[in-house]
């Protein structure tokens, strides 16, 4: 049986003005590989209704899966969710289960669950969640397109939990744990964590946050007593996180 | 009026499959918002004829300028001007125009003028030559089409030379001198001449051979004399050149 194919489609004005260089793609096409789908064709388009409907349009009726990345954020601008609902004639509308997760997401760190963050809960009617361990603010698969957040060290954690999906192997449950520190001071009791945990798989996504490094630490697993285990000896290892 | 629109096709299996992080397009959005040019879309795509000759039909319609990176090289799978050509139902033989050149690039650094070298004088009827003052093997530009090598430092190179035939500007005129030295080491010698002689531009195009460090320097003016006057200080600062 042949591979499933695949294409990519780039969403972001940034990346045509050349004031940002493009990873997303490069990583994705690094990991598909890994996993047996075929990676055909990479697309990079303009913040645009029309040409982001004709393009989801087109590219997931050619191929056996499109993922995109990028306009799925808080802003006026982040008209994704709306582009893909119309290019499946799907209804859009906060939904009770987006909302949820996001508010658990920014009670769990004092942060206000804005009218603006609130635009993150819309989610087309009939898609799946993609989980989000890094930011909260899911994506979601409708039919065979997989919508993902454009910042690459989101992007990235989304990825880890889509690919099962689309390979058919079991989901992988996450739990993050983020900490204002710079990854390289904590890569060695991080290394010890995953080799006392071989059931759970730890990821580290820094960033930068008014100035000072963080680390999201994301731990995944398929076996939810695996998952926990990992997760509470994460906590125990690292209490200053949160 | 608006801005002219652009569209640019990357071809290469490298990319799609995550070997290379593709840079060419990056670099040639930045290039573009400087002379006016509005990119719409980048596209990656495969080595495959027909998928070559219907990208290249389609962008190229929708689009002022569609300019393509990679796949004009000497072997096998470069067939991107045979694909191009089918685009345009254009015929495709080697053309003396572009024999001459390679044969003169060969003869100056006494390498040899090989079948598979030769394969690079194939251009479409009714093309014009893009310079390449790096290795030689020109790109061409067929309708609205501007086929240049994948080679980040070639493209580069060719890009300076495309640039102000696509704007309207004067064109560039250009010559190389190669020397085997790391680009660094010769700077300031660069920098110098650059300043003495204020109507040419001085590029520095480094490379790697046979594990030595080289760079390629190009000499560019719209005014042939300034060309010859800067070409002849480079050569006298830097003898070991050739």
């Amino acid at each position: 049986m042949p591979n499933p194919t695949a294409a990519i489609l780039i969403i972001g004005d940034e990346i045509l003005t050349g004031r940002t260089r493009e990873g997303n793609a490069y990583f994705l096409a690094g990991e598909l590989v890994k996993v047996g789908i075929d990676l055909r064709q990479i697309r990079v388009i303009s913040d645009d209704h029309e040409t982001i409907r004709d393009a989801v349009r087109e590219l997931s009726a050619n191929h056996d899966h499109l993922i995109t990345s990028g306009g799925i954020g808080p802003t006026h601008d982040d008209i994704t969710a709306d582009a893909v609902a119309a290019a499946f004639d799907a209804p859009l509308d906060i939904r009770d289960d987006a909302r949820a997760i996001l508010g658990a997401h920014y009670a769990a760190r004092n942060t206000e669950f804005t009218p603006a963050r609130l635009r993150m809960a819309r989610i087309p009617e009939g898609a799946r969640l993609i989980d989000n361990p890094v930011s909260g603010a899911p994506g979601f698969s409708l039919e065979n397109c997989h919508v993902m957040a454009g910042v690459p060290n989101i992007f990235q954690a989304m990825v880890a939990g889509l690919l099962p999906r689309l390979t058919g192997g079991k989901p992988l449950q996450s739990r993050n744990w983020q900490m204002m520190v710079a990854e390289a001071s904590i890569a060695d009791a991080l290394r010890a964590l995953a080799e006392a945990h071989p059931l759970a798989s730890f990821g580290s996504y820094p960033f930068v946050q008014d100035g000072h490094y963080g680390t999201n630490l994301v731990v995944r697993s398929t076996d939810r007593a695996a998952l926990e285990a990992g997760f509470a000896a994460l906590q125990t290892t690292f209490p200053e996180g949160k």
